[in-house]
């Protein structure tokens, strides 16, 4: 692919700004040629930087996934009058950011690599769910076992559905996801 | 990998050995490597059949991934006084399979490629999820909507945990996830 990138490159480019020409490619990249598809040279010929430029910061796929779906989430919105407003407010903003162009795919496809790469696993636990399981437990004052089971509900529902219909879940089953996961913690 | 299966092969051997050998070795070349590191090639060599004989069969990787998942689960146990305790049954049946070693890996792995893959997801929805989602209604006497959302729920949450943890569900978020479905449905 032709470097179509006019932003300056090499040593002087600010490394925001290559963190997020990546991102952005790599979700582009997923989202048009699957997780599977989307190797580290296609993601770097899309972001128009070399592929030692993204080794340099990211020694793996599973870790450049993992950095990419961060970016993508940032931190939870956990604003609402109660904790059942709270725990809406969450599932319903889970299931917008899920529903972006790559990031479903992007998410279902590190979790596959993860079920055999133990590395991988603890990246994710540690660096991705770790941030946004404390600041759901300590805002809904959940313990730490129930707050990873609920996290497993509403995070595999909405990729289980996105896998088996290759499109985000509808308003009417976001509603009983909702309303499912209230009735479970309150 | 050396062809240490010792049964005939060629024209000769009944398909239902080769079928077998070939479910077989995709479940232990899928836990031994991952869904990605097993490849058409990999899951030959182990089953000491040629690549030739498994493409003759499956056109895909996909196609072959849920024939093997289709034989690993068999038809859904529907027994029970109630349907309370039909759905339990049913949800402990899939906790305990998605448990088997290769399985969890093969069903999560499937379902990422499906969602960069419409091919795939008609098979996975046509093939695989139909003959279960028409069995459960009609036992359970649910709309298909609610159906359809019940598996996402059931099947999602067992597959985000073996990805986030790389083991099965253990016995008591089992007990939460069957109480939490059974509210649900009844």
């Amino acid at each position: 692919m032709a470097r179509t990138n006019t932003a300056p490159r090499g040593p002087g480019r600010p490394r925001a700004s290559v963190d997020a020409a990546v991102f952005a490619s790599t979700l582009r990249t997923v989202d048009e040629l699957g997780y599977a598809g989307a190797t580290m040279d296609r993601i770097a010929a899309a972001a128009g930087v070399a592929k030692t430029t993204i080794y340099r910061r990211w020694p793996s796929k599973g870790a450049l996934i993992v950095d990419c779906l961060l970016d993508a989430f940032g931190p939870v919105p956990l604003s609402g009058a109660s904790r059942e407003a709270v725990l809406e407010t969450a599932v319903r903003w889970t299931a917008a950011k899920i529903g972006e162009p790559g990031v479903g795919a992007a998410f279902a496809g590190v979790f596959t690599d993860a079920v055999s790469d133990p590395a991988l696993r603890r990246l994710l636990a540690t660096r991705f769910q770790a941030p946004y399981l404390e600041a759901l437990e300590k805002r809904l004052g959940e313990p730490e076992q129930r707050m990873l089971f609920v996290i497993d509900v509403v995070v595999g529902t909405l990729l289980h559905r996105m896998g088996m219909t290759g499109e985000p879940m509808g308003e009417e089953d976001v509603d009983a996801l909702v309303a499912m996961v209230v009735r479970e913690l309150l």
